[in-house]
């Protein structure tokens, strides 16, 4: 590729093909890096570019990663301010990362625990990291649209979870 | 606020007035939480959708920060997917971390050691971010339009930096 930028050039109307590529963008965007905030960085970016690319109106892409015991702090992100610190068990993203099972949230007003960064969101999906049985965090994204992810969705975002866990040094 | 995301509403067509907001925002965000990682994040976005209200088409802001001794690697950031490391002395990054100068580069493609990143980069600002003479990281904004930034930016950001220094534990 001519440039870094490039990565985020997803020429696909398909979206298991874009997750596909997404997958393979971060595999070779982290192949000579373990830093955890740089890798995150450019995946928050390749994951808001992909669904863009797919007009899919995700509002935000990016991570939550255990500080401490219990508790989630934001990470690298693409989209509007967010929630510094969320403990684990609270809202989707504190679910995920208790239960360690990723969350596909259709409707968010439906959700009874919902913490709501932004009052726009519609529909959520949170992909627990998870190695050698500890949450290292979670990926988050948000979606204007009801419904906004679904089983291919999740498929390809564990893996990218099993890449994460591969690839970072936390 | 109602929700976090509403902090990245600037309400101002005046880009001293929203420069403001945006420091006032980044103090507001970061009065409880220190963790640089979270504080950065926030502060990506912040730039982002500061200068986006202003219709000022930058397409990258965020951070690279000091890894080890002479070495930058990217940190949290909005726009598209970016180069990992950049060795102080090196392009316009590098610069302003080695000489702990701010640097405004009106047009990329006249600067003799610039690091292309994104090919549609037209200009660029780049602040370092310097405590107790040692270079923490930079600010880097990139521009789609040729002279994005000026005097106006320069000054505020280089605020911005001194209360990253303030509030953030690297």
């Amino acid at each position: 590729m001519a440039h870094h930028a490039d990565f985020t050039n997803f020429q696909s109307n398909d979206r298991k093909e874009s997750l596909e590529l997404l997958l393979q963008h971060y595999e070779a965007l982290s192949s000579e890096q373990d830093n955890w905030v740089a890798n995150l960085s450019n995946a928050s970016s390749l994951i808001w570019y992909a669904y863009h690319s797919l007009n899919v109106p995700v509002n935000w892409s990016g991570f939550y990663i255990t500080a401490s015991e219990g508790q989630l702090l934001l990470g690298p992100f693409q989209g509007k301010v967010a929630c510094q610190s969320i403990e684990f068990g609270r809202g989707v993203c504190g679910k995920a990362a208790s239960d360690q099972v990723t969350q596909v949230v259709p409707d968010v007003n439906k959700h009874p625990d919902h913490i709501a960064c932004d009052g726009e969101t519609k529909s959520e999906i949170v992909v627990p990291i998870v190695k050698e049985g500890k949450t290292l965090g979670v990926i988050d994204i948000d979606c204007l649209d009801l419904e906004g992810f679904g089983e291919t969705d999740k498929q390809a975002l564990e893996r990218l979870a099993e890449l994460i866990v591969k690839t970072c040094k936390f």
